[in-house]
C-alpha cells in the first residue's frame, strides 16, 4: 500500500473554527495543477445535501481544478441559501486555485440543517491556500481535514506501471461516524496522476464504488451527503488510457476504494469488529449482495457477534428474509474457517473456539454458500455495541 | 378492552420443563369444542421452521379444533426430524381433544437448530388437557405459556354485536424477544366465537395482519417462526358472517390484532419507547408503509428517540432513502405534535420542550405528511437502547 500525493496535485487542512476543537482540522483543499477529468458517485437519498446536488451538475467533467471540503456543517436541508453557499465556496476555492468558479467541487459533512459559517470557511480557504503542498504532512492534514468522530484519518494508495508509466492512486475518505447531534456521511476523494478521459473515469469510479464503498454498512442509514469523487489529472504523462491499461487501473483503482471502504467499516462508531461477509453460489451477483446486505444489518446478527457468539441461526435466518429466492438446504456456514451450517443443517462445532476466535480478533469473516449459481461477493460492516447507542443517543440536536 | 374467552374454547397453560424456571409456563392447550374455520398468515422467511410448514399446509381449514404451542424451543432448522416432531405434537394435542390428528395447529418459539424434546412436551400435553378451562386463570395462563424473554403476557379483546348476537373476539401474543442464545419470533392466535366461512377467516385474518403485525417491528430481523392464525368456531350462533356483518367483524379484529402488536412493540427487548409512525399523503398505502418501515428501522432514528433527541434530520434523511419517490420540498414532520420541519425546510421550535415531552412519556408519536397523495398508514416500532445490546451480546450459543 502506497499512499503518497500524486504527480500534480497540492492539498492542505486546516483549522477554520468549524469544530470547536482547535487541533481538530475541519477544512481541506485539493488542488490539480492542470485541468483534471472529474467523476462522481452520489448518494440515492432523495434528501440529498446542497454540495451533491452542486457536484452532481459538474460532473463527469475534463476541467476540474479544485475540491473544497469542510466538516462540522453538512450543508443539507439548507434549500436554496445552502445551494447559494455551496456555490460561493466552490467559488472561493476555485479562485484560490487561480481557476473558473465551475472547476471547483465541494464536499461537506456534519450537522444537517445549519448554514455555512460562510466567513470562516472563506477564511479557512485563505488559510490553506498558502498552505498547499506535496509531502506527505500534507495528505494526512487534508485527510483529517474531512473527518468527523472517525477516530483516525483513512488513506490508501498504490503505485502502478501502466504503459511504461509509473501512476499513483491515492485516496481518502471519512467514515459513517456522528457529527455533532446529527448524521453520519459517508466521504472520499481518490487523486490520480493517470490520464483518463472523463467518460472512463466515470465509469471507473462507478465500477470501483460498486465494489467497495457499495459494499459496505455501518448501520444502514443512508446519508444526505454521501459522496466518492475521483480526479485524474493525467500528469504522469500520456495519452488517456485505454483497453487493457484502463483495466489495469481499474484494479487498482478497485483495491483503493476497498482498503478505504473497510478502514470505514472497521472504525463504524463504537465498532468492535471489522466483519466481512463473503457470499458464494448465488445466480447474480445483485442477489449475492442483497443477501450480504440483510446479513450486515441485523442487529441480531451484529451484536451476536460483538458479543463473540457463534450464532448462525440469527445468520441463517437474516439471509432468509433478504428477499432472494434460494433453495434452504443449498446453504453452507462458515465463521472465521469454522463450518458451523452444512446443506441447510447444522453440524456438530467447537463453539467455545469459534467464540474465541471471535473475541480475540478484531476481524472476523463470515462465509455463506449457496447452490444457485457462480456469482459471488464480498460485504464489510461493524458490530453493534453499547457504545454505539450511546453515542447516538447522549448527543441532542 | 373486553379480553375474557369466547364460547366454546377452553385453554391451559402448564410448565412440562422445557424452560428451566418452573414458574413459567412453556406449554399451552387450546381447545375448540366444536370444529373451527382455522386461518393462519406465516413467516415470509425462506428458511421457516417445520410448525410453519405444519400449519400453512393445514390453513385455512373447516375444522380445527386444537392449537398446541411450546416455548423454548423453535423447532427451527431441524429438516425432517423436525417436521415429524410437529406432527406427532399436533397429533397428541388433537387425541387430547378428541379430535382427528389432522385437526391440530402447532406454533413453537425459541431455540434455533434444537429438536423438539417430545417426551417433556407429551407429559405437557397431558397435564394440559386435564387443566383445559375457560376462566381469566386459563386464558392468562395459556398467554404466558407462549412467552420467552417477553416482560409481560398480551392479551387483546373486543365484544362486538353483530347481527344481534354478542361476539367475543380475544388473542394472545408474543413478542419479538430472544429465547436463550437464539432469535425473536412474534406468534399470535386469536380466537372468536363468530361463524366465519374459513375463506372469509383467511381473508379478515390477512387484512387484519396487514394492518397490525406487517406494520410492527422492533429490531427488522424476521424470524423463521412468525405466524398469527385466527380460529372462528361459531360458538355464537347463527350463520356465518357475510355483508356488513364481515365488515363489522373485520373492524373489530383489526383492533385486536393492533392492540397486540402496540403490545409487543412496546416491550420490545430493552425498550423505553413504544413510538407510533404516522404517515400521510403518500400516493398508495405501500409507499406509506415502506417509508414509516425505514424510518422505524433506522438505528439512528431509533437511540435517537431512546435518548430523547428531536432529530429531524435523522427521520427526515430515513425517508429519503425507502426507495419510494416523493418531492423533498413536500415533506412536513411532528414530533408528539411539535412542528419541526415544514416543506422540506427546518422551522424554530422549542427543542427542549420537545425532548422533555419524548422522555416523560412512555410513547413516542412521529408523524410525517408527504404531497404525493392521500394514502396513509401507521406503523409501531421500539426505541434502540444498550439494554437491546446487552441482551443479545451477552447470550451464548
Amino acid at each position: 500500500m502506497a499512499v503518497c500525493v500524486p504527480k500534480g496535485f497540492l492539498m492542505a487542512g486546516v483549522h477554520c473554527r468549524i469544530k470547536r476543537d482547535p487541533r481538530k482540522q475541519d477544512l481541506t483543499l485539493v488542488m490539480s495543477e492542470s485541468p483534471a477529468s472529474g467523476a462522481g458517485v452520489y448518494t440515492q437519498n432523495l434528501v440529498c445535501a446542497a454540495p451533491v446536488t452542486l457536484d452532481r451538475s459538474r460532473t463527469p467533467s475534463d476541467r476540474i481544478r479544485a475540491v473544497v471540503i469542510c466538516s462540522g456543517v453538512a450543508n443539507a436541508c439548507t434549500g436554496e441559501r445552502g445551494l447559494r453557499d455551496a456555490e460561493e465556496m466552490a467559488r472561493l476555492a476555485a479562485k484560490a486555485c487561480e481557476a473558473e468558479p465551475d472547476q471547483a467541487l465541494v464536499l461537506s459533512t456534519g450537522v444537517i440543517g445549519s448554514f455555512l459559517p460562510m466567513e470562516r470557511i472563506a477564511q479557512g480557504i485563505s488559510a490553506a491556500a498558502v498552505k498547499l503542498g506535496r509531502s506527505e504532512t500534507s495528505l494526512i492534514a487534508a485527510a483529517r481535514g474531512m473527518l468527523t468522530t472517525d477516530t483516525i484519518h483513512k488513506l490508501a494508495g498504490r503505485t502502478v506501471t501502466i504503459g511504461g508509466r509509473e501512476i499513483q492512486i491515492t485516496g481518502m475518505a471519512k467514515g459513517a461516524a456522528m457529527m455533532g447531534p446529527n448524521m453520519a456521511t459517508m466521504l472520499a476523494l481518490v487523486m490520480t496522476d493517470a490520464a483518463l478521459q472523463p467518460k472512463d473515469a466515470q465509469a471507473a469510479l462507478s465500477r470501483a464504488t460498486n465494489e467497495s464503498f457499495n459494499c459496505m454498512s455501518v448501520d444502514g442509514h443512508m446519508s444526505t451527503n454521501d459522496t466518492v469523487l475521483l480526479l485524474a489529472n493525467g500528469a504522469a504523462g500520456g495519452e488517456p488510457l485505454s483497453g487493457d491499461d484502463l483495466a489495469a487501473f481499474q484494479a487498482a483503482l478497485d483495491e483503493v476504494c476497498i482498503d478505504l471502504a473497510k478502514a470505514i467499516a472497521g472504525d463504524g462508531e463504537g465498532a468492535t469488529h471489522l466483519v466481512t461477509i463473503e457470499i458464494s453460489g448465488c445466480a447474480t451477483r445483485e442477489t449475492a449482495l442483497e443477501i450480504a446486505k440483510n446479513v450486515a444489518n441485523s442487529p441480531l446478527v451484529k451484536t451476536a457477534l460483538h458479543g463473540a457468539d457463534p450464532n448462525w441461526g440469527r445468520i441463517v435466518s437474516a439471509a432468509g428474509y433478504a428477499g432472494v429466492p434460494f433453495d434452504p438446504k443449498g446453504v453452507t456456514l462458515w465463521l472465521n474457517g469454522a463450518l458451523l451450517y452444512e446443506k441447510g443443517a447444522p453440524v456438530e462445532f467447537d463453539g467455545k473456539a469459534v467464540s474465541r476466535s471471535i473475541r480475540d480478533n478484531r476481524e472476523t469473516l463470515i462465509q455463506m454458500q449457496f447452490s444457485e449459481g457462480t456469482a459471488e461477493r464480498r460485504f464489510w460492516t461493524a458490530d453493534l455495541t453499547a457504545e454505539y447507542v450511546r453515542l447516538n443517543a447522549d448527543y441532542h440536536t
